[in-house]
């Protein structure tokens, strides 16, 4: 008589910097109880440990089993190997320089089970290559097209990390070399043309007189205005300068496009597809579909999963890896 | 009593346009046998075949032992999953569209034998990394400055192949979008302005006299020339460019220039890092060493070794990755 294996149960924590949730959940992506709060960001990394041991054992404490481990899918640049989230815009105060190491914080205050952290754009593009648009691939790229563009990117069927956990930057790849000033200080930077305040900027400039935000812009565009229309066209020239540098470098199989392009895909992806193919070779272009990310509401959720997810696999991995 | 393991021997082939080798290597980068020829390129791949052939089984007889498996390092397009090597100017008439499969092709002359086939920038990325200056690294990259400009991209101590083999091409990054024509068909890249060739046609332009080759122009810079040096600072910035592009998509902790960039290093380095820290973040550059590649003449033998020895590794991972 075989006993079937007990299911693994994971713990996901989505941190954001106006609200964060705790969920259970199953390696197959099934999520089983979720808990959720405004996040106290301008309270300061003092108060954020305590509210997330907080989420943390409500959703613990509706687990149906025991929990393999914990992973955190944080709204900040984070490096998994050593388990620290650094500074960002939305989360003020946080780890000058060093970072906060916030894997082994919240492992101590969760009974030492072990804990995982990614930036939530890496975790993001882990949950669409395992549950979403980048499913059975293993070369793909995910970008997220919010107030700000990040991305993760899969290589080789892999999370591509790089030496400090800080690749993956197409937001800021200098898709006009000298141009529009960006917040990062560089200059030209996809995100300077193409993330929805830029686009709002824009159009503003072309004399759209609407609300000063993406959607806004794509309503607009929508309905016919030609300043809104002239600004996401520019942003679909500019996305398809940034999706061509990463496809002539990494040659993904896919690209997946999230937040504003999924609301605007209509409008954005005919354009943006047709200057990628002007920009790259059909060597490089045949085997590329650029689509819009598939996972929609659950993507938070699936991501903070696949920050335990990936690692795991990849201490199966390094465990026979050469040096 | 225990007995050693017996030393493993590796046949390496270097497929060059105009002259090819067979060598006889360990393991560990010891080349102990060595035949070379010049490659019958214009008679066309039916000559080939037959070529490489023999200057495989002569450095076969000199072989010490019996080989683990043979790897190709080709001057042309090659898909290391597939064994298959495409058409390059060096190579005319190989492969229209499909290519030719060069791995079964030369494993059944070969005994059975198993073979790899690498493209020989990745495979020069692959031996700069394992036995040159990128040792150590899990993250580089290595271009190929010469001729055309060609990459090889090490992710997470793994070559980055992309989906058809085709990644890497750091030689057609658009570092000034619709700029210089490329032969490519494509505009702005950075070979326009960076290839040997590129070099000595800018050179010129602003007045340069001497021979068109980049070695000329590097001698003459030496020398004071400002038509040389003007056209050797372009092209150092616009190298600074394309590697900020892969640095901030990569993050990589080494990248590792060879070909003309070891000949010019005094006069394309010191420009090219000031470039680079200025059009990255800290985060990126504070952790990036941009040196010459050092494997200088055992560079191309090693290459062929590595196209074997690289394939080895990654048998043994994807019998335990997940799918």
């Amino acid at each position: 008589m075989t006993h079937p294996p007990a299911p693994t149960f994971v713990l996901g924590i989505d941190l954001g910097g106006t609200k964060s949730a705790a969920v259970v959940g199953t390696t197959d992506g099934a999520v089983l109880a979720r808990v959720a709060g405004p996040t106290p960001a301008r309270e300061g990394p003092g108060a954020i440990l305590p509210f997330l041991v907080g989420l943390a054992r409500a959703a613990q404490d509706m687990a149906p089993g025991p929990l393999a481990g914990v992973g955190v899918s944080a709204g900040a640049p984070a490096d998994a190997r050593t388990g620290r989230v650094f500074e960002a815009p939305n989360l003020p105060g946080w780890g000058h320089g060093e970072g906060v190491p916030l894997a082994d914080l919240l492992s101590s205050e969760l009974d030492g089970l072990p804990v995982r952290v990614e930036n939530d754009a890496d975790a993001t593009a882990l949950a669409e290559h395992r549950f979403g648009a980048g499913r059975g691939t293993r070369d793909m790229a995910f970008l997220t097209v919010g107030t700000g563009i990040g991305a993760g990117l899969i290589a080789g069927g892999r999370l591509h990390r790089g030496a400090r956990g800080a690749g993956g930057e197409v937001g800021h790849l200098a898709v006009e070399p000298g141009g529009r000033a960006c917040a990062c200080g560089l200059r030209g930077c996809l995100e300077a043309y193409a993330s929805g305040p830029s686009v709002a900027r824009i159009a503003g400039e072309h004399g759209f007189l609407g609300e000063a935000t993406g959607r806004a812009v794509v309503e607009a565009a929508r309905a016919g205005d030609p300043a809104a229309r002239a600004a996401l066209l520019q942003a679909a020239q500019m996305l398809a300068r940034g999706l061509a540098t990463l496809s002539m470098l990494l040659n993904p199989e896919r690209i997946v496009l999230g937040t504003l392009a999924v609301h605007a895909s209509d409008l954005l992806l005919p354009p943006l597809r047709a200057a990628l193919r002007d920009l790259t070779w059909p060597r490089i272009h045949d085997g590329l579909t650029v689509v819009p990310a598939a996972l929609g509401d659950r993507a938070q959720d699936l991501a903070a999963l696949c920050a335990w997810l990936a690692g795991e696999e990849e201490t199966t991995l390094s465990s026979v890896a050469p040096a």
